[in-house]
C-alpha cells in the first residue's frame, strides 16, 4: 500500500508541484498504483513525520521517503524486477545531473515566467506564506516578476537548449520510450501546464512536440491531470 | 593505428580545443594511443576528405570518423571489449544530454570569459579567420566580450550548479570513476587552463576540486598538457 503526499491547490483536484510529477510519472513506469493525500504548504505538521517540510513524501508500508529523487533512488532498488527508472544502474548518475539541471536550470527560469499563476492556483490559506517565501527569494513582489515575461520567454527558451538538441535525435530523453531523465525534465512542464496558460515553446520547438509525446505516456496520465482555472486558455 | 586530429595553437604543442580533448580523454579512457596530427582553422583542406570542416577527426584504419559525439559513439562500439565510455548502453542517452548541456550552456559562458585568451594563443595564420567568425558570432569585438569578466565570472559559476549539485555526491559525474559525461563537462575546462590564467572558479568549489580529480586522471593526461604562453600565471 503506497500514499504520496502531494501539493494541492485551492481546487484539491490540481496538483501541480513538479517534484511531485516527477513522482507521480516514476509510480507510472514502475506500474505502481498509490493513494494520493493532499497537502497544502502550511500544513508542514502533516509531513513531520518524515523528517521533512516538502512533498513529494512516499509512504510505502513501513518505509517513509522524502525527496522525489530520493523516492526515484527507493522506488529502483525497491521494485527492481519493474521496469527500470534508469535503463541500467550505470545512468543512475547521470540522470542525477539531468534532475540537478531541471532543479537549477530550468526551473528557475520557468518560475521567473509563471509565479504569478502559481499564486493564482495554491490554496487561499498558503498564500501568505507563498507571497512572503518567494518574494524573498526574488527580492521583489510576484507581479514584478512575471510582467516582462513576454520578453524573458526568449531567456527560458534559451535555456532549453540542451533538451532540445537531443530531441532533436530522439523520441525522449532516454532514448525510444521515456525514462526518469525524461521525468525530470518534464514535471517543471507539468506545473506550468497545471497552473499557467503561458505560451512557453513555440509550436515547432522540438521540445513541444516531445511535451506532448509525455502527456501522452502512461496511458495520458499528464493529459488528463486537471488543471486550475489560471490555466484555462 | 589511430590518427586524430586536434587544433593545434601558435605553440604547436598547445592543443586547447575542447572538443578535441574529449575525444583525447575518451581514447585515455578506452586505453587507445593515436598519432596526433596538428591541425589550423585556416587548413580545411587537410580534413575535407572527411567531410567536415571541424576538427576532432579521428581516422582508425579505413574508417574515418568526424565529430566528437560520434568518435564517442565509434569508439565505444569497435572498441566494445575496452572500459565502457558510458558504463551501460542505457547511459549513452542520457550521456548525450550532458554532452549537449556543455556544448550549449557551459561553453558559450566560459567562451565569453577566455575568447580573449584563445584568440592571442592560436596560430597567426588563424587570426583573421577566427577573429571574423567569432566578432560575428558574438557581434562586437574580442576586446569587449571579455572586458566585463570580472563580474561576468558570476554568471558563468551559476551555470555549473547542475554539475555542482552532482559533484556534492561523488567523486566524478559519472559515478566513483570518470565516464565520457566527465569528459563532456572538463574539455571545456581544459580550454581554458591551456589558454587563460583567469580565475573561473573559487578555490572551495566543488568543481575545482573535480577539475582536479580530472587532472588526474587517466595517469596526469591532462595536467601534462602544454600550456600556451597567456595562461602562463
Amino acid at each position: 500500500m503506497l500514499t504520496l503526499y502531494e501539493l494541492a491547490g485551492a481546487d484539491p483536484d490540481v496538483r501541480f508541484s513538479p517534484h511531485c510529477w516527477k513522482t507521480r510519472l516514476a509510480l507510472a513506469h514502475k506500474g505502481l498504483a498509490a493513494e494520493r493525500q493532499p497537502w497544502r504548504f502550511v500544513e508542514k505538521g502533516a509531513i513531520a513525520f518524515a523528517g521533512t517540510d516538502k512533498v513529494p513524501v512516499l509512504v510505502d508500508g513501513g518505509r517513509t521517503v522524502a525527496d522525489s529523487w530520493a523516492i526515484a533512488l527507493y522506488l529502483e532498488a525497491a521494485y527492481a524486477d519493474r521496469p527500470s527508472l534508469f535503463g541500467a544502474a550505470a545512468a543512475q548518475p547521470v540522470t542525477h545531473f539531468v534532475n540537478a539541471w531541471a532543479d537549477t536550470a530550468l526551473m528557475p527560469a520557468l518560475s521567473r515566467l509563471i509565479i504569478t499563476d502559481v499564486y493564482a492556483a495554491i490554496d487561499a490559506g498558503d498564500r501568505d506564506y507563498f507571497r512572503r517565501s518567494r518574494e524573498q527569494r526574488f527580492g521583489m513582489a510576484l507581479e514584478q516578476v512575471t510582467a516582462d515575461r513576454d520578453r524573458a520567454v526568449v531567456g527560458f527558451r534559451a535555456v532549453l537548449a540542451p533538451l532540445r538538441r537531443v530531441l532533436a535525435d530522439r523520441a525522449f530523453v532516454g532514448g525510444p520510450a521515456p525514462l526518469y531523465a525524461d521525468h525530470c525534465a518534464f514535471g517543471p512542464l507539468m506545473w506550468a501546464r497545471c497552473v499557467s496558460d503561458f505560451a512557453l515553446l513555440a509550436a515547432d520547438d522540438p521540445v513541444a512536440a516531445w511535451a506532448e509525446r509525455m502527456l501522452d505516456a502512461y496511458d495520458g496520465l499528464a493529459r488528463a491531470a486537471p488543471r486550475a482555472v489560471s490555466a484555462a486558455a
